[in-house]
């Protein structure tokens, strides 16, 4: 069986990324855990960790890290397990989420004693992650399952095309013509963001000329209320927009559905089962 | 002087992320951006950029593509240019910024076709990118200007400890005994996030021991109402859920004030200097 000390150590100098960090996180001197991962890279003959700012896991590493954490999970299922650092989820999940229905389902009373390591990523670096083995669930717009992953399709998030009265009446956009369109300036949350470009070709088969980037979902809403540009926003986000009016449609009846997925691991510990059961029951109140 | 058709050769090579892209957005051919770009390192002697996957530049390509900025804003200001891509403002910001007081002030109305580029950095990070010339200036919490560089104070930002009355009863919170506070999970938005630290060792002299990672300002705010931890949030951005009774004062009357400085270049481009009047126009009416 594996040494799960030596693993430990390893996972220690990424998580907490360096030695001399992972050292204080579990009480040991720094030449201590360099020893037990020299220790684990003799017993398997090959690299763990390649030794940069912060230090990376080589693809062994990766794989093995994977594996400690899911059986952390395991363990934090029985319950003996007292030290919160066994308890940490890290999942990575799409910003418009993170930003509106996602947060109530991480709250799992039944373990009060979990920790949430939450990144914001595009889908494709979210499932890389995910295969990689750094973390243990991925909410995106793809339905493709990764190897030994699953998924499970949480309904579909609802994006209108938006701005300010003011703008629409500054760049003429209340005639639909496809010129004024084109001219009017547009958010865009970052170079992977498509929708507004998707919303251009549906009504006018055309593409965005002027575009401002703006990583941020709720600044995004906040520059398109002071009429910075338009964009595509999700419908449960600017509920208060649009009944005050500070937000009005571009294109009356038009929205683009975008559906969100769950994946989660085949081996799946409570904890994970505990959670995709949370995360499905608040898409279904929030989502289509 | 310099060839300009030269230095706009390898801005759009890093612009645009790569040759290719750089070929499109030019309506040149690939080779002859590449020839371009030669040229340019032939007539100065030094590379200018790395042939990584993206391209990145070298210190001496980071001056020149700053200095191509500078000029295209003061070209900009002459409002002879057509060419949009001559009016990208690059500027880098604190994320609780963009996500309420500052999109507002990115509308000038006397400069209708400027394209913002934002990105979310932290203090360190952004500083960085502007004394490499990536960003033509920075919002952030230090005070000391980079080389070449002037800072202006736009205010504080205050921060309040709130958390939700279900949480705060959950943990037994409202006598402030500091065992219980050490117990409550406690939300931060990254490693950096040193906020909730600063507020513990303040009013109890202790460190968290259970965090969630959440890095979104909304996100943050939505988790805190769901009750899955407590956390210093602006007041800025959350005078609804403070009206509505959703969230509450951990320690009432203890505030964290964070200052916040508009760093940029001394040698300042006519709509850069407009940016930051408005920056700070709108910093005096929504900061301390």
């Amino acid at each position: 069986m594996i040494d799960y000390r030596l693993l430990q150590a390893m996972a220690a100098v990424l998580e907490q990324g360096g030695f001399e960090k992972a050292a204080q996180a579990l009480n040991l001197t720094q030449s201590a855990v360099s020893q037990r991962i020299k220790q684990l890279e003799q017993q398997l003959g090959q690299p763990v960790l390649i030794r940069s700012l912060p230090p990376r896991a080589t693809a062994l590493g990766q794989r093995l890290h994977n594996h400690l954490q899911q059986v952390r999970q395991l363990e934090a299922g029985l319950e003996l397990s007292a030290n919160p650092d066994d308890l940490i989820i890290r999942i990575t999940v799409n910003a418009d989420s993170l930003d509106t229905w996602l947060p109530a389902a991480l709250v799992l009373n039944t373990y009060p004693l979990l920790r949430f390591e939450v990144s914001v990523e595009d889908q494709a670096v979210g499932l890389r992650r995910m295969k990689q083995g750094e973390v243990m669930a991925c909410l995106c717009a793809s339905a493709d399952p990764v190897n030994g992953g699953a998924v499970i399709p949480l309904g579909v998030m609802r994006y209108r095309a938006l701005a300010s009265p003011e703008f629409i009446q500054r760049y003429q956009l209340s005639a639909g013509e496809s010129a004024h369109l084109q001219q009017a300036p547009c958010l865009v949350y970052s170079r992977d963001d498509r929708l507004q470009h998707q919303f251009l070709a549906d009504v006018a088969g055309i593409e965005p000329l002027y575009t401002h980037h703006l990583p941020s979902s709720e600044g995004f809403i906040r520059a398109a209320c002071a009429g910075l540009g338009y964009g595509m926003m999700p419908e449960l986000q600017v509920r208060p927009e649009l009944e005050q009016g500070l937000l009005v449609d571009l294109v009356p009846g038009y929205s683009l559905d975008v559906p969100l997925y769950w994946h989660y691991w085949q081996m799946e510990s409570p904890v994970m089962e505990t959670l995709r059961h949370s995360v499905v029951t608040a898409a279904r109140q929030a989502l289509y």
